[in-house]
């Protein structure tokens, strides 16, 4: 089976940029003596989780429960965090199941969370670490006294056990700060986690940084391609899509809309914006979108599609475009070697 | 079950609040005498679907040729409108099989598509309708001159039948002018298809509409409950979340980000934004979201939640948040009385 026998709009993953991007990621990790935790939301594809642990990942990154219910059935053995506040009972109750099958920690902001952690750990007997969440803007306890505080709380809880701290992104000073308290204290910190992308290759900068974790490093995305981190061949993840109208002379309509891309929207300088780049054509600007319908402005492009043609899109941003998909259609030099389920779209809880 | 029952985030519908959606749109419709043809796209699932055939509506619209082939699977007997060109072969030979099986009116805008509807459907012997799609900005034929020869076209072509027209939303001068040079010119037009929720209760001012297209109603969304033509209790859709972290006197984290939301953000005058109302804090604002984190700005809002209590609220648009979800709890009065599966999550092809 060959590319053009795909319909469209389907998910595709190019084989040779998304190793590419596997090997010189796990690489740079590898030569700092950074420990590498890919995180699956991006991809939720067990196939790609593999790949990512084959190749030296000393675990993975969930951030829902439901996530790492699918990636540990599915055989991923490594540690898993879920850099995530696990709270009420549904939850609990499938945490401590997923405790006797694979190794956890999660992430705690709040007493809150560490107190329903510790009685559901005790009652069910099993093992499970958990870090502190530094707050860094979204959740997360702060200051850093603070985080020592709670960590002491965790350190003390019967059942849990304190394995260190987590940031996203990876903020230098609050980390060094934060770990200078723990030591004070004498709490551990086995884990030192940062996380984004966009700062892996800075990632040695910071010492005391025992593991990072990268979710769109596989397949990249619009902004890896404008800032350079990704060539277009490493930009793996692309949605296949047909040219179904051509209404006036500037303006093209794909078969791809926030339905298959997701809604995200790249903006720069000077009020450019785009929900998508179009390989074919590198001018034309994916200037919006409807739930079914790409909308592209060809003005500034010379070259103009003619209906029923494809493209490749290289999607904003792959988590949530990976995300509407079912299937992973995973090519070479335009054969289609595997279609991959997603297994964990939509695990929500 | 109750409610209290149902591990967060999910997608909630009130039943009686659906149930009246459903009943007052229907009635407009029927005491203007124009047919309402839902648009399923909103809800994608046949347990509405066939809800508001029930109480009247003279068939279904897909936005996808993948839509249809669920409803019609799924037991909706009615005339099903795809407003959407379908293009290619893969879709093409389905589209013919679908023919077989169900009442199919398409939409076409260009020669291509209606060359390539023509020749499928001549070779299988099936019976299908094209409506042409006029121009509103997206796809469609422009001006109305041109989409009258386009019309010719397919009034001449073996196989299909021309069926009218079609706009999105509903444009007054555009159908008039349209109609009037169909009908100079002969051409039969028993459909005369307006669309979009906003519009509904004026589409009685077009004197042409024979049909509306409607996906929203049934559920509503932020837009609909800050223009007051669904109530709080009108707007059955929510998303049942849990704060899960309270990192500042006023920040909120809820469990459900953009991936239980959809990316969807509503703007209003001023500079005002919000990705959901939160019904038990209306004053809170749902400022944004990252995937599965929902980020709650509580400094105009003197009640502050606290971790562990769940909250309903509104998405901003409904039709990309419910294909977020495999899942509709459909509650009545606290109690669980069905759980529907989202029939045509992710058919976007």
């Amino acid at each position: 089976m060959r590319i053009e026998d795909i319909d469209t709009p389907a998910l595709i993953v190019d084989l040779d940029g998304l190793e590419d991007n596997l090997d010189r990621y796990q690489r740079y990790f590898d030569e700092h003596g950074i420990g590498l935790r890919p995180h699956i939301k991006t991809h939720k594809c067990l196939a790609i989780a593999h790949m990512q642990m084959r190749r030296g990942a000393m675990g993975i990154t969930c951030q829902k429960l439901g996530e790492a219910e699918v990636m540990a059935a599915g055989g991923i053995d490594g540690d898993i965090l879920i850099p995530f506040n696990i709270v009420g009972r549904h939850k609990l109750e499938r945490l401590v199941a997923l405790a006797r099958r694979a190794r956890l920690t999660v992430a705690a902001d709040s007493e809150y969370t560490v107190q329903g952690l510790a009685a559901a750990v005790a009652a069910a007997g099993v093992e499970l670490g958990v870090v502190v969440e530094l707050d860094c803007g979204r959740t997360g306890v702060g200051p850093p006294a603070a985080a020592a505080v709670l960590a002491e709380k965790i350190d003390r809880a019967p059942g849990v056990e304190l394995r260190g701290i987590m940031t996203m992104p990876a903020m230098p000073e609050l980390i060094a700060e934060t770990i200078a308290l723990f030591d004070q204290k004498g709490l551990p910190h086995p884990i030192v986690s940062g996380g984004s992308t966009p700062g892996c290759f800075t990632a040695h900068e910071i010492s005391e940084l025992t593991e990072y974790r990268a979710g769109e490093y596989p397949v990249g995305g619009v902004a890896h391609y404008r800032r350079g981190t990704h060539s277009l061949e490493q930009n793996a993840g692309r949605v296949l899509a047909t040219v179904v109208s051509r209404p006036t002379a500037d303006r093209a309509i794909l078969d791809a809309g926030s339905k298959s891309m997701s809604g995200a929207v790249y903006r720069e300088e000077a009020g450019w914006s785009s929900m998508g780049h179009i390989v074919e054509y590198p001018d034309a600007r994916f200037s919006g979108a409807s739930e079914e319908h790409g909308h592209v402005d060809l003005s500034a492009s010379d070259k103009k599609p003619e209906i029923g043609e494809r493209v490749q899109v290289l999607p904003v941003h792959p988590c949530p475009c990976f995300n509407e998909h079912d299937e992973i259609v995973a090519v070479r030099g335009g054969r289609v070697e595997a279609v991959w389920p997603v297994d964990a779209r939509g695990r929500i809880r």
